[in-house]
């Protein structure tokens, strides 16, 4: 029993799409934000579940640990292979295998990104809404729980999967879910493989809900006076029931960080980016009800986008958001936070966080889905400066602290992977040794995806 | 290790909170649907989450099943003590614990009903949105994972909880979920909960998501030729992405029923009722929208209600249905049955049930969730008719068979109970089996409502 073996017999199964290349193992070895390189000892590309199945039960045979992969812009080193073994990267599994119109359903392969979905969708007059920034794979973002710009009004992923395919551990295959909107029929293994991480098993197959692209789009940018003027509007907007599709938030760093990496052409004070979808005549009362709530909270400099290259201007900015930030101090490690809290305790939030951030030195933009309560500071310490690593550690812990403190959680959309095990007791308590628990009945040799979510007691 | 001991122990603990009465048992002992009578050996009324932990804790150490109890307005059983043991009534933990007007939601314990909810919340311009007709308690509701009428708009019980307090089967108590909108914390243990039908633990406290009054309402009934006709309207309307608060079909028995129980005056042929909610230009708007696709598919005897009292009778007699029904054969028994499929089979789904049930002389009146793909038919079988009652629950599972072979799901919204274990297997393959683990996994002994749900086999 040896990764070696598994390695070997899987050479077999897959021929060259079983990768032990420095290249390919590196390349897998690696996510977005600092960790250390944890690359696997082979990569897999399979092009079907039956070979997905095939690959985990002769993981499972040697004892191999099988980690999942999509597009590699995890956050949080979910897809680093900490104990190394066998990294499955879905890339050759990324078809839309169907769209129902009529149902407003598209059944995917995991390796499909968002992107390729919704061009694929442009001509059925439907759309795939859920939005993280990154062109994620659909797989991926199923496994994080992933949400972005747009769950203020369609939801999180975890509104937007009908059901999936998975295989589990002993390389049985589940399908979850149905066509139906809806079910009661029993436990939900949808909502509990949409989160997982790939600790319970390997998705390969999503049926995703789909919304109709809107008939009239409209989006805006707002500058505000201070941060607590701009949450303000948020508060308000959501109480009065607009229904906004994206309200984005960034301080006045992150606008100097726009200015500096693309022109934008912003005061640098905070600002709301905000977008209404609707009826023409519905996208028009929101817009104007909206603007009479930025005025009286003291916003001022209003632009609207309501031609799609203004607003692809506008959202690709938001997108950018992270390049842009990074640009503010390019020889820096990034520590992307991700703290989500009640609405009514965002403007506490926002605010003690860039209290500390702004007495720490290090800088520390801040923006995010205020519309969800949750944003996201990237500390920026120096590469290679300890101290200051150490710092902007200490940072991210209090803005956990707080956000659980305020009644929210450590995160929002990023997910736990190996960056936040350390807050999950403080988070759960008690239900973080269910979690265990229901790991070691799907898991008991504990090889997906080790080392990441769960406690590491077996 | 015997229920006797454990029913000693709770009567220390509880005094006369632990009844033995014969009538408390018969009660408990019921559901409203046609099942077997099976009263648990003892009645539990708990008024503290630690009250609910300590019952379960010596219910383990005597090896004594524990039953969950809401309103016990359960239609598939599952609050049937079928193997003795001690019942759980929540009537006494029915307070509103919170309103958090910002953070728009609320928190509550288990036993209170939907309707003192949002009789509570009248003042707050908030309100809870999920009605299943039955003044449901919020606790049976989340363990059924219920929806109903609203689900359309506002999504079922899987939407609108955004955390949970549960105690496990031994008696560990655990908070799931936060007051932040959303989050990548983890397994979803609050999903896992939603529709565990009181089989992995007890739901001692909920934190639900709360929505805005509509400023607008807008209700209105009309008549089709025929089902087909009625429900190519509905998906017209969800395609154009009208926003439907609710959206209801009633078949041209069901409105004979609703004449002769309410004297309702309606043509006896299939209707939809339906509802809009927004501002009042939204909401005009969608009427004139919705008129129109009804129009077009052959519809015509608008009758609009804008008054509220005009809309509580129609929704009263949307509500009443099920008594309307039973009044067609008073002396006949009652099978509910509960089927979602994908829209673009409802139709189809409509109309085989209708020539089914059409076929074997049983009244079956049709009527459903139509938005959601949902439908019920309430089969009624001559009361200790034994032929009618096996052609009756032919029909039932032809309906399941309908259902699965269409790509939905055998229950929307009732949920599995002891009334549709039998299908579970058809439904969810080896994942039914991954739900039995689960099950074993936090539950080893079996005694949390045994005999409902997952697989018998332990």
């Amino acid at each position: 029993m040896s990764v070696a073996e598994a390695v070997t017999e899987l050479s077999r199964l897959l021929g060259d799409r079983l990768s032990q290349s420095k290249s390919d193992r590196d390349t897998h070895g690696q996510c977005e934000s600092h960790f250390d390189p944890a690359p696997p000892d082979a990569v897999a590309y399979p092009e079907s579940t039956e070979e997905v199945a095939e690959i985990v039960r002769i993981c499972a045979a040697h004892g191999a640990p099988v980690v999942g992969w999509g597009t590699g812009t995890s956050l949080e080193g979910h897809a680093l292979a900490v104990r190394g073994g066998v990294t499955v990267d879905f890339a050759r599994m990324n078809r839309v295998l169907e769209v129902a119109d009529e149902d407003m359903l598209a059944v995917v392969q995991p390796g499909l990104t968002r992107e390729d979905l919704n061009t694929d969708l442009r001509a059925t007059g439907l759309f795939f809404p859920v939005d993280p920034g990154a062109n994620a794979s659909l797989g991926g973002m199923a496994a994080t729980r992933a949400s972005g710009t747009t769950a203020v009004r369609y939801g999180t992923m975890r509104h937007n999967v009908l059901g999936l395919e998975a295989v589990l551990a002993d390389g049985r295959v589940i399908r979850t879910g149905s066509r139906a909107p809806k079910s009661s029929a029993g436990y939900d293994l949808t909502a509990l493989f949409l989160g997982s991480e790939g600790t319970l098993g390997l998705i390969t197959e999503l049926t995703l809900r789909l919304h109709g692209q809107p008939e009239a789009v409209s989006a805006a940018v707002c500058a505000f006076p201070d941060m607590g003027s701009a949450v303000e509007a948020v508060i308000t907007t959501i109480q009065s029931g607009i229904p906004m599709a994206r309200i984005e938030f960034v301080d006045a760093a992150s606008a100097a960080a726009f200015n500096a990496y693309a022109d934008a052409g912003m005061e640098e004070t905070p600002h709301l980016l905000v977008e209404f979808h609707g009826s023409p005549s519905g996208v028009a009362e929101q817009a104007e009800r909206f603007g009479e709530i930025v005025t009286d909270a003291g916003g001022s400099g209003f632009r609207w986008a309501s031609k799609p290259e203004d607003r692809a201007a506008l959202w690709k900015l938001r997108h950018n958001a992270y390049f842009a930030c990074r640009a503010i101090r390019p020889d820096a490690w990034g520590i992307t936070t991700d703290v989500c809290v009640p609405i009514s305790k965002l403007a506490e939030a926002v605010e003690e966080t860039a209290a500390d951030i702004g007495q720490s030195g290090i800088p520390g933009p801040i923006l995010g889905h205020v519309g969800d309560g949750n944003f996201h500071s990237l500390l920026l310490p120096e590469a290679g400066n300890k101290a200051e690593w150490a710092e902007a550690k200490a940072l991210a812990g209090r803005m956990a602290e707080r956000a659980l403190r305020l009644g929210g959680t450590v995160t929002g959309e990023h997910g736990i992977g190996m960056g936040k095990t350390a807050y999950m007791d403080a988070e759960h308590g008690e239900g973080w040794q269910v979690m265990g628990a229901i790991k070691r009945a799907l898991d008991p040799e504990g090889l997906m995806n080790p080392g990441k979510l769960v406690p590491a007691n077996r």
